[in-house]
């Protein structure tokens, strides 16, 4: 594509909101023209405060807009399916917020649709562009490690999202393991065959209701014959901890620590750093990182490293891990 | 008791030689006057070494000499039973290490044994005398990190036992997670309910001939309502890999690092340190300490720390999870 | 100012480079125009490299264009007064690299000069920007350490420059040092009152030609009591070591690590991860947050947070300290 | 020597107790057979407490008792000119704690005395018997860091001794700074040749009275051409703060860690563990191994690592750099 890429941005939740700054203010081959959102006020404000010329509460102002190249798609995951399809069909490329969709079966059919009208599409797995995940992948790719035989990830966010998110959210396997499983395929270079889960709630009762739980293990065997467990929480109220490691034939590596900023104080308690408190400090390069390569790939006409497939991919993992979690049972990945 | 606590060791690989020497050579309090092996050349040479009048091949020997207080066990699992009823019939106070025994029904045998004469039985789980869980246990009982919500443990050795070991270890759980399993129940304050296993076997074949995997995974439920995973590993070639990890309401508490030496060298490869290689170096100050407490605890007539009754429910554990991961189903620790 | 603030820069080495690439690719609000050096070939690579619209081999059209509004001054240090005075003369604002002059009489000269005209002059001191060291002064005003009693500082390149930079760098006081003792005035929140400073040559033997050294040693005495020491060096092949820490009397803040990538890799030889290669990677954010001020301060009419008159000062200690090294006595910073 | 070493601890202060409880209940092959301190009740209660047969205040029925092997001198710096030269004579074996001698003067005819008497005399250079430390000369040894260029120590005591003690300690230079002083010569294999030194007072004033300052800094100059630092603190509120490192062609030696048990907290105020708080815990097994070290000599007629004659070059060094903080000068090591 010649000039700038012109973009709009759908949902503007927290996430989505930063995904539309980090276009705005940082990525300067690319043009932020319009925002949407469900809620007038939120779509008011937002564009207001980025300056950006335009703002709709009806998503197909954005899809039939022609002067319009690219949609970034921040609303709930049950939408992803409609708007993806809609975008498709003009032609708008997008990146879109993982999970792809809130089923494998809509999944499937939305990376059919992707590859039938060619349009690019990228899912929103930041990690694979954390500087410390992209040189992990490195490593291991050069051989430092040996052959992976073992995968370890564990995720845990400080809260639990409200009430009216976790709802909707598709449960803890689909909204917060994804993001594990789609490393656990990355950094292992192998597919996952396979999943046991486990679970249990320990601080937020109300999850019972949605047969969702704030605490889970998943096991993974994969292709290669390798294994692999995923903790996934919603209780660290310490901070924002996500740690992954491939243990392989010749040593281990280990992925993040939970260090903020790069200081400590030691006083007559002990020594003592801050602690990376939430996603959005944790994975800041990442955020911009992943947008930038998206754009860069819309100028240069390349595709996504990390595409629907990938988005996919993941999807069914969670989904099976999430069967396996009710039916107690090993469960295979189709 | 009065004077020097006269000691026997039967049982003389490494770590039974280690016992030995500990309490040979740092412990003031107590005297080694006889050592035992199978093999008349092993018991010969480590009587040599360490300078005791007396060795046998013969247990016996060592159970019906009158002028022996206590002995320290260290011989394979499956002779635990036979050596303690012996032990607790001449009256000997005994140290044995872990497991306490290879079934279930032969621990709570044994536990009704040591209550009916009332011997000294102290069951070798070393980590609890480590400075670090002793210390982490000081603090989750100070509610440090609030009320304890999940357990994670981590044993990887750096190298399997070989065959012949791993024929008569009773599989991983009942030989390496047991460790993991103790720690739990002490460190949680909960006794365990029921667990999940999963495994696999990456790097030694043979092991499927015994039923056994080289790498392991419990899921933990307490009575508590706590939850908790253990990972258990043969295959680490980098070093001896141990983490213990209890979250809480308030915060979470890691346990141990791999580092050895308390220094890093920088170069343009980049900043390294050495690695414990071994259980034997990780656990130094600890087998001294908990050798020392049984000793201190004959001089003075008091109850050691961890009892039969401990080992007892570390099996109870194991057992079920070694059931678990045959069965593929939940399994209740009775 | 409105619209893009019209940028130039003259001087394309290493860093003025990466000062030009910043404010053409990562800064939405600034433009840069015209590059300039000394060498055609240099200035025709650059301006075809980022798509600029001009260059010149002469600085005076830059000082002269009417379009341009700043300056950014990454020349050798013999040219910065010239340089200033002509953009004070023309109203054009500076960003100027360290040290802002050769001598502390030129740096008084240019302080008033920046203040008779009214333009906005900030200094290459980007470690204020670097988050840690940014964080640093927060909690050191915030109480945290108590009052500063003594500051440490570490800076080591992983090579020296060549002999052709060094010879008109002004030697190590003033080159690599005067980082540090900007730093020192900053989190110790006082001025130095005299000095002292040790110095050999290692290494470099060429170096004593110039009377310069590869290694020194400054001791710092502030105005408010309080003492500190610096350490210089051209010799840590091992990676780029830069470490601060402010000692107070209710605890003690260090700041930075060598850590580059978030994770580490276990194996046979030990536990190892890599170290920052170089001064370009360790301040990647703090070079953009710098020159994003500068925009920021010329756009809304502010102040830099770091100007001529923290240039001069920074100059005064670092004069003082190469004199000390001469004379080997104590000296005073005036 | 044959049977147990017979020993007798003359100063009975905190590390005096110590290295009498060492002997007395860790170290198998020694007696500690009689207690001495100028104050009745100090020697009374430690014969009692410790359990050793016999006490005195007067230090000659130790230097004339046959029955006596070895001497532990842990008594005030101007007494050990004294004692050992009674010990000499007496043909008593000699543990004496830094520094050998209050003057230079009295060190030489010390070395003088124990070479013409040929008796064991070891000083209490405890760090060469840290693991750390030891496996920093041995990686240094190896060629791990190349040729080392560049020293640098820290020892941060977390309060200042009382003024009583201050008053005849013979100052910071003589009383802490010692220990870097042996380390300097220890790890980088070669003498010092010339120091310089600054200092001041932070925090207690009454030093002034002495001569004295709680904060000091010397620069060291070696025979080999390298060059150091060494920083000496009573200020260190947080903790007992003791670093070293050996700059070398090919990489940098890093020893020490603050880092008291291996466990850490994460709680919403951040991370953190606990610091070493004072020398006993810092030096524990070195000043056992030191004292294990001595009496294995004794034993089997060997001449311990660290003798009188590193004591007296550690303590040149020290008044070198006690006598630059006073002129401001350059002085030689002589």
């Amino acid at each position: 594509m010649q000039g700038d890429i012109r973009c709009a941005a759908i949902g503007l939740g927290r996430l989505g909101y930063w995904h539309a700054e980090n276009l705005h203010t940082k990525i300067k081959s690319a043009k932020l023209v319009k925002v949407a959102s469900s809620r007038a006020e939120t779509a008011e404000r937002a564009a207001r405060e980025l300056g950006v010329e335009a703002w709709t509460t009806n998503p197909d102002d954005v899809f039939t807009d022609p002067d319009i190249d690219a949609v970034i798609l921040s609303t709930p995951t049950d939408t992803h399916a409609r708007f993806l399809k809609t975008a498709a069909l003009h032609g708008k490329h997008i990146f879109v917020e993982k999970p792809i969709a809130k089923s494998v079966e809509e999944g499937r059919e939305l990376v059919r649709l992707v590859e039938e009208t060619g349009i690019t599409c990228q899912v929103g797995f930041m990690r694979r562009f954390d500087p410390a995940y992209a040189e992990a992948k490195k490593r291991i790719n050069a051989g430092d490690i040996g052959r992976p035989i073992y995968f370890k990830g564990v995720s845990r966010d400080p809260v639990s999202p409200p009430e009216a998110y976790i709802k909707h959210s598709g449960g803890i396997f689909l909204d917060l393991a994804v993001h594990d499983f789609d490393m656990a395929r990355y950094l292992m270079g192998s597919e996952v065959r396979s999943v046991r889960s486990m679970g249990s709630i320990q601080l937020h009762a109300f999850m019972g209701e949605y047969g969702d739980v704030d605490q889970a293990l998943t096991y993974l065997n994969f292709e290669s014959g390798a294994a692999g467990d995923v903790e996934s929480s919603r209780n660290a109220g310490y901070g924002y901890d996500i740690r992954g490691e491939v243990v392989g034939t010749e040593g281990t590596l280990q992925i993040g620590s939970l260090r903020h900023h790069d200081l400590r104080i030691l006083g007559p308690k002990g020594s003592s750093h801050d602690i990376i408190p939430e996603f959005a400090t944790k994975f800041k390069d990442a955020f911009l990182l992943e947008m930038t390569h998206f754009i860069d790939c819309l100028r240069h006409g390349q595709k996504p490293s990390c595409t629907a497939i990938d988005g996919l991919r993941a999807l069914e993992i969670a989904q099976a891990a999430a069967d396996a979690f009710l039916s107690k049972e090993e469960t295979r990945v189709l």
